[in-house]
């Protein structure tokens, strides 16, 4: 699945994974009218609502990006109704031709993380069968917990040919309370960056690994670091745009072959109907068109940084 | 909530959680062989069947302890199913008076830790509606991402008279990897666990705060330590029992009120008819019996060790 991501990446020349985060604050009135008419205020027409909106949006980008990377919170928010939009949202992607990452941030222990890996990346055996859960392609993973809660989603990983990404700088402000802590001279994103690292290495595609990481935009230095002590890693990079990372902070996120990163964008894209920069010419009627223009000129920015 | 868990404490006399962790391998045969024969070998015939064997366990031990805490990862490992699974293992355990804590390790940042929390602990507004998601009274959270994305939780708390458990030293043997880093002086473990009692003071009940940790059983000197830096905070300590954690290792996580601590027995006591302890008495017709006398034996080997 890496060396499918990074063929992905060369062919539509673009590094970008599209963040489906839906809000309901982002999906059009007639949207939500017409699912609301259908289903009513509940939680099934918000999960109709949302799913709709992330088909036009996947139509009108699946062309342009190889990944998309639905947030699995902005959906378990509207409990089993909105988890089946996801796994719906995960489907359709998919049947797109695009590359799901599912942004689900997991982590626990042994048989927990198992059953984790197993659910969103793996088959689960009931009786003389077996089946796939949520199937995404990727997940992201949190490694507070230690190799005893990575290690089972890389196993699962070895199985399916799938890949992780681990949390290692993320690119919210308080980020650095436990992660920039120094510890032996070296902060603790660093030591976790080293065992991206080594965990990787027992899970190589043909130039990068099975396990990424998440390094976020708005700390490029720091992105700089852990680049070199993760050069086999993909870097999954979030917080460009809305979050405050620009096209410029990015170079030190690639390696000199013009990979090694891809960059996540969510409201930049799927509500930039609703941005100052895209307002006036495309109306929510016009959302996914605007979505598409948003990739095209993040396209660019991205390009041009990287020369 | 956290004053009725405290109340039902000193009510059953048991600081014990019960992990519903349902695992197919712990469901006894009459019961699979019942869901799939209505279900067939499905992700809906396993969601069946450990819904039922929950239902045994929650039955026969609901007047003994005041609390339980599935584990999601057992249920989303089924997909759709397995997570309706567990709401309504949630939903009935709520039936039977018992105290959910839901057992989910959530953790990421400003809008999405919000719609964690509130998808399992708030509202959601849809319109001029709102609705509960899963409805759990406690959750745990994953700390590695700062203030950022434990804060989330902490409002919807306020709002709903919740609480949350936050991940400090966790029960499995390479927690050490992270958590025991030493940064200034101390272990990162220790620092997690000044925040949290920081964390917690704007959150108080009559004697606890809403904001708990989470301290392995297994690693009872760092629980004395933590007790000392957290005293308001009620630690929810898991890995006693199948993880090696032993009664008399439980004193250092109760404070001298003889409360602030809530063990967790997930296998030990819903998989009991499996343990040879129990097995010959109990057959697995009997399986939640064999539960009920586990708890019972539980709560005497923590009421002696607590003299």
């Amino acid at each position: 699945m890496i060396n499918q991501l990074t063929a992905k990446i060369r062919k539509t020349g673009a590094p970008i994974v599209v963040g489906l985060d839906p809000m309901l604050k982002f999906v059009p009135e007639h949207i939500k009218e017409k699912a609301f008419k259908e289903f009513g205020e509940t939680l099934e027409g918000a999960a109709e609502a949302i799913f709709q909106f992330n088909k036009g949006i996947v139509d009108a980008v699946c062309d342009l990006v190889p990944a998309v990377k639905p947030q699995i919170a902005m959906y378990e928010q509207f409990g089993i109704p909105g988890l089946s939009a996801f796994a719906k949202t995960v489907a359709y992607c998919k049947e797109k031709g695009l590359i799901v990452i599912g942004d689900i941030k997991r982590g626990d222990i042994g048989s927990t993380s198992s059953a984790y890996a197993t659910g969103h990346l793996g088959k689960v055996t009931i009786g003389s069968k077996s089946y796939y859960g949520f199937d995404e392609d990727f997940v992201t993973v949190n490694p507070y917990l230690g190799s005893d809660g990575v290690k089972p989603f890389i196993d699962v990983c070895k199985e399916e040919k799938k890949g992780i990404f681990v949390l290692v700088k993320t690119s919210n402000p308080s980020s650095g309370e436990f992660q920039d802590r120094i510890i032996d001279g070296k902060p603790l994103y660093e030591h976790v960056g080293k065992m991206v690292n080594e965990w990787g290495r027992e899970l190589m595609g043909d130039a990068y690994s099975y396990v990424g990481a998440v390094v976020g935009a708005t700390y490029p230095e720091m992105g700089k670091i852990l680049r070199d002590i993760m050069p086999k890693a993909y870097i999954l990079v979030p917080g460009y745009g809305a979050q405050g990372g620009k096209g410029r902070d990015l170079v030190h996120f690639f390696n000199k072959d013009g990979l090694g990163a891809i960059v996540n964008s969510s409201r930049g894209i799927i509500a930039a109907y609703q941005n100052d920069a895209y307002k006036d010419k495309f109306g929510p009627e016009n959302y996914a068109d605007a979505s598409r223009a948003a990739v095209i000129d993040m396209k660019e920015d991205i390009a041009q940084a990287l020369g």
